[in-house]
């Protein structure tokens, strides 16, 4: 095999175990520097690339690469860029070919969600059509849970994590002042399209009647009187009421709660939120006393109360690209595949990224409840080995110690500049 | 020393270490079984009392009650309920007189702010009053760290730690993406009167130019102009802008800016939230994409993420106020106070009620950088040694293992009952 240089990239909203992926394809590259010679990280994921913006992840020491393991975010700097098809900009194909040749890579590691496999499978197509040999490989990275073939994906069990974790505590911190004080308490999480991250929430619950009492999926058409009937019950049954809404959340036509009309002091449109809409309603029609919070980008950050699974399954995905791409493997993603066991297992196995790409995987409704009020037995039974362990970080002055990589940039080769 | 029961109660807000006070205050109680027979922990704070509602503790394992030290929130049930002056209800002291004098209560044990230290200092007053001997010992607790003599309150390092984290955290997240994506992160945060726990969001800055670029104090008059203006500056300089504002963030005339008038579908005013008032002035004026977080009741119950200091002092403060019972005390406050070497040491010293009980102490002007929108090293020095360590909850199916008390009640005594 001659040696060549890989190319590793992030891609759209990042997570925080991201990095522990990037780990694993670099520690195991420097394992294998018979064959790759160096990592190249593109800065903010593909724009890099056609930038020419690489950075050289062989001037960081294993120090700090070890260190990616227990850091959030994308180190190297992500970005939501989606390649249109060859037929559409072939100048931007044509740009990727030219850096990748002016740097003699032969790899290409892209670490996303599923618009990212599809550019990814998109590449790997771009060594027959413009003769230019080079491996694509997908690492898969979405808090969205919605890849096809893999178990899971790498990022979502550490959002799970923090959303089971704080619905439980902000649901103590709720039941012990809802005698004279609040009584309805929502927490609004992230998952536009589906509701796994909501889902989550409902591992807080270690019995029947435990918070959270409702959570709102986008899969579950929103229904005001059910929805107010449940908040009275809960309220009269525990004395408080707390709900996980997905930002996702829709009437059944489709319309998300999020935009349904709240308008600023000049009456502009406001962007919603979920949760003050949900919080409104209780309290115009219910009269209980609310408190909401909206975890946004610090649920999908919360590296400091990670899932130690998925900081594993992050780097054993990352690993096994490059065991695959060593392996001659073209258009494939390292998909984790879970046992047949009671007690839960793993391994990595290769998916084809022609069934990876385009192919958004949903909740199973036998996952919710029959009210869709809740999850099910068997979402649990699902959910729960995802945010087994914890995997704390380093701490200095009292906050988590995180890399700082020093982004050595790799002198650039080619005359022409692009523009993105 | 006779031997009496002691009462305990939780009052107003609770926090991430309540429980490690009470835990203080029972494991050292039972270690002085001659003097304090049991202690009786009033069900919703100060109602229990009223209401003869009160928790055997006695009849909790020794385990349950260490186990108190690592669960968030008020354990007991605490409430927001201020006792008037003896003159303007003296039916509620008779009544808890009676209470007292029925379960044989000799020690008073109140664990709170402000509020609480002046009901605590008029229980003290009716011994003397009333002709009942009763000593009354309050307990330090907020989240607002607005107590004076001490040097903080309990409660107050372990929001300041999750508030630094998350910080630090999602401003890894921005500055990954910032390139093509989100360039303002507004996390908004606890505080009506005092910018304590805003400041602390300072702590997540290691070095000049790190995030957060922008602190909101609600002691410094919010303008417009020139937070705008240091927005631009900080995106143009760093890529992006995190922000963390209290949700006491107000203008010159005193107006919070969460007041600034949102009305929503129906033209009924909300109750705002700092952070999308702040986004919307960001994005009409500057057009910058943004994101925001809320973290209410999570920054206050997040035991997961406690600071070890906080844990140690609010269980410190419990055992002390059990010891100064024991030595006699009345009318008194463990306070913690500072030592004046460089290295961060404390003690626990007494303090007079009646200079604790209604004097709230601000932040000082020279905590705040000149500008008025960053912390200065000043500070630092204070509120660094507050968020030092970390206490760890144990864990069971990967969420947090919290105490459950049984809660039994002592049977009542009282033929009447009290309405509050």
């Amino acid at each position: 095999m001659a040696k060549k240089n890989a190319f590793y990239a992030q891609s759209g909203g990042v997570t925080a175990v991201i990095n522990a992926s990037a780990c694993g394809v670099i520690e195991t590259a420097r394992q294998h520097k018979q064959h790759i010679a160096k990592v190249y990280a593109g800065h903010n994921g593909i724009i890099g690339a056609l930038t020419e913006e690489l950075i050289d992840t062989s001037k960081e020491t294993a120090r700090t690469i070890a260190a990616l393991k227990h850091t959030p975010s994308g180190a190297f700097g992500s970005c939501r860029y989606k390649l249109k098809s060859i037929e559409q900009n072939l100048a931007e194909y044509e740009r990727l070919i030219e850096v990748f040749k002016a740097h003699n890579i032969g790899y290409f590691f892209y670490n996303g969600g599923g618009d990212s496999a599809d550019t990814c499978l998109k590449i790997s197509q771009l060594s027959e059509r413009m003769g230019y040999p080079i491996q694509a490989i997908h690492i898969p990275k979405t808090v969205d849970n919605d890849l096809p073939i893999t178990d899971n994906c790498p990022g979502f069990g550490s959002v799970a994590k923090y959303v089971a974790v704080s619905t439980k505590e902000a649901s103590l911190d709720v039941a012990s002042m809802c005698a004279t004080s609040t009584k309805v308490f929502i927490l609004e999480v992230m998952g536009r399209h589906a509701g796994w991250i909501a889902a989550a929430g409902g591992l807080a619950a270690q019995q029947e009647g435990d918070a959270p009492h409702i959570i709102l999926f986008p899969e579950i058409a929103f229904n005001k009187e059910k929805f107010l009937r449940k908040v009275q019950q809960s309220v009269k049954k525990h004395g408080f009421c707390t709900i996980v809404a997905s930002e996702g959340a829709q009437y059944k036509d489709g319309t998300f709660l999020a935009d349904a009309g709240t308008v600023d002091a000049f009456g502009h449109k406001q962007l919603g939120g979920v949760a003050p809409t949900l919080a409104n309603m209780v309290k115009q029609e219910l009269g209980f006393k609310y408190h909401w919070a909206l975890a946004d980008y610090l649920q999908r950050s919360a590296r400091h109360i990670a899932s130690a699974c998925d900081v594993e399954q992050a780097y054993a995905v990352g690993k096994a690209a490059v065991e695959m791409a060593l392996a001659g493997k073209n258009a494939v993603m390292p998909a984790i595949i879970r046992g047949k066991s009671k007690r839960y297992t793993w391994s990595i196995q290769e998916a084809p990224l022609s069934k990876v790409a385009n192919v958004e995987r949903m909740m199973p409704r036998n996952f919710i409840s029959r009210d869709g009020f809740n999850i099910t037995e068997k979402a649990r039974e699902y959910l729960a080995p995802l945010i087994q362990g914890e995997d704390y970080p380093p701490y200095k002055n009292g906050v988590p110690d995180y890399a700082t990589l020093k982004k050595v940039f790799v002198a650039k080769k080619l005359k022409q500049t692009f523009k993105v």
